[in-house]
């Protein structure tokens, strides 16, 4: 029989779909399963996004450019002019989902056994992009005694080998909700200078911040042209993650005419879904705005509920829809499987997403779970009711 | 400033896209321009997939399971079996098109410099994702003297090293319109399987077949189960080449828990395409009668017009919707650029695809283009009786 690649033995399981099995058997016994493992929000796709698909008049569902519907590139360059990013069309290039325009990045910047230096805790795919493009992960890790700030500078430093290519951050960051200060990205921008690398920030939690800070992007630092590469998607901003609709943004040409070429062996992205992306650009200010309300809202009681149970420990999220929590248990894997398994209260439980998995280091976070706030209030209080009493009860 | 990848430096400029600009100065020079060199069909898409869309009743665009919606697997998998393909629910990943099922099909397989045989000319992009996954082709010519027909077995097992791990086959042909029959597959099943390969079938264009042979699948050969990967897409099937939805299968259960793994890290195909796609599966039988019938005529048409130049070569295409055509030029490449640069007849010319972009042997294939059929039985005669003229007036 012929093998399978050590590339794909080597490609992680998701840290989320592999309690699929477990919650499955939740349902089974019965239980109502809360989950703050995912992040697919509840929040509703602006109808004017949905409706432009539901009106279209084509009689054949044509390929795009494979940048993408320049109309959609033109508008969303707009877009981005207007909340202070010096975006042209031709910095664009749609792809199918910030998935893609992340392997776009790396495909384009990277050779096999290169090395990609990322603050860890992070998101998990990060990981099988790498293995996927033959790219080594370097990380450094962020802990939660500092809320996940950026590592200092020298730790990075450290770690700069002649194989170092990039640096790549999520900014606000998923898993951890830490928001990068201006001060912070002008020192990642100073040390990719120094070192000729690529700073790849993936920005696509940009609209979801709190507390009235402001996000400071990547495309903001002057001199950083040459170095900076944007991950963007529509997935988050408009609730619309089944689209799959993303981009990958750079002032660099060389980059941007490499990451053409990807482009155009995978033909084009998705139509339909360009046509709801390109709708939903002119969205209103308010949905926005009840939307961020919505979220603060949620992050405020899931942080205060947690804070109330003894022996957790939560860094308190800036932006995106995330918190790492640590909870009072040796191993936060057994115990998510436990929660689906073998416990309910009152026949429900809670689904979490055991934070071992974005980390990159062996045997860190291993207590540690992310929660996402993408539920209801009522369920987010409920649902933090039923983890106080299962910590209670795994105890004994 | 930093550098691209070595790897963004080979991937191949699309030998279709690099003309475009071309043909947009044949526009500025107020010339109307015949598409041949594209494989974008004029087809109307069934008017039940379109539908199935603008009928959609939902209020968040959501994820779908990574492997695409059950419903969908479930439906495919009894119209393979309608079609006599024994193929389950659980032997199919939807992918974001043919092209992504490629890579996964690729990375699940292949490591960096492991080998792949493909019979030249092949679908361009095959070299793309081949320099994507860091895999090394290894090509094998078929002539158009052969029809294009399968080589030698002999010339395969020439070319076999321990670094080789799959054949890729296009079936029918892209760009050859080649139909491989039943006794040369099983010729390829019977190698691939004495030297421990995957034999990955590229069958997009399984239901475009004339003179009423039949399509045998790599899912038919007995004993194949382990070494079979079929890749398929409903761009071409359904004249829906902007869905983006394809899909790879396979019995190999070890293959396939890999390739969810790269499914998985980048989420899920798109849903509204999977939408549309579910619902083409209610396409009336007439709707294909229709459409080969027509497609039967063009190629005959297509073909009986090239046959009346002089000098010019082309293999009757039994499958798909290309043909290659030898011209009496000594570059195609030249002379493409040319008809669209510097030619007109009445104000008109055509674009064709130089065929030594689907050739990876250097050299090989300068005098051949690739022509599509997918325009009106008129337009295909006018481009004909404009290319005819072209290669008189080209020759002075």
């Amino acid at each position: 029989m012929p093998s399978i690649s050590n590339k794909g033995k080597l490609m992680p399981e998701s840290p989320i779909r592999k309690l699929v099995p477990y919650a499955e058997i939740a349902k089974r016994n019965g239980n109502k399963v809360y989950h703050l493992n995912i992040g697919q929000p509840d929040i509703k796709t602006p109808e004017v996004a949905i409706n432009a698909v539901k009106n279209i008049d084509i009689k054949v569902l044509e390929y795009s450019h494979s940048a993408g519907f320049e109309s959609y590139r033109t508008k969303l360059s707009q877009y981005y002019r207007d909340h202070g990013l010096p975006i042209e069309t031709e910095d664009i290039i749609i792809t199918t989902g910030g998935s893609e325009a992340l392997l776009f990045a790396m495909g384009s910047t990277m050779d096999v056994d290169d090395e990609i230096i990322i603050p860890e805790p992070f998101y998990a795919n990060y990981n099988g992009f790498s293995i996927a493009s033959g790219v080594k992960v370097v990380p450094v890790i962020s802990t939660i005694d500092d809320g996940f700030a950026l590592p200092p500078i020298a730790a990075f430093e450290k770690l700069i080998t002649p194989k170092t290519k990039a640096i790549l951050i999520c900014n606000p960051g998923n898993p951890t909700g830490y928001l990068y200060s201006k001060e912070e990205i002008m020192q990642l921008a100073a040390i990719v200078k120094k070192h000729d690398l690529f700073l790849i920030a993936d920005e696509v939690y940009r609209e979801f911040i709190y507390d009235g800070e402001e996000h400071f992007s990547v495309m903001n630092v002057p001199g950083l042209e040459e170095h900076a590469i944007m991950i963007d998607s529509v997935s988050k901003r408009y609730s619309m993650c089944g689209a799959r609709i993303g981009c990958i943004v750079s002032k660099n040409k060389a980059v941007m005419a490499t990451a053409m070429k990807f482009a155009q062996a995978r033909l084009s992205p998705p139509t339909f879904a360009q046509i709801a992306s390109e709708a939903a650009l002119e969205t209103p200010q308010s949905y926005f705005d009840e939307v961020i309300t919505e979220y603060k809202d949620r992050r405020d009681t899931l942080i205060a509920e947690l804070q109330k149970i003894e022996g957790v420990k939560v860094a308190s999220p800036k932006g995106a829809f995330y918190c790492i929590a640590q909870l009072p248990v040796d191993n936060a894997d057994q115990f998510a499987q436990w929660l689906l398994e073998s416990f309910d209260y009152n026949k429900e439980t809670v689904m979490v997403a055991p934070a071992a998995g974005f980390y990159s280091t062996p045997n860190v976070g291993l207590n540690e779970v992310r929660l996402a706030y993408v539920l209801k209030k009522e369920d987010l209080i409920k649902s933090v009711a039923i983890l106080k009493e299962a910590l209670k009860a795994y105890k004994n």
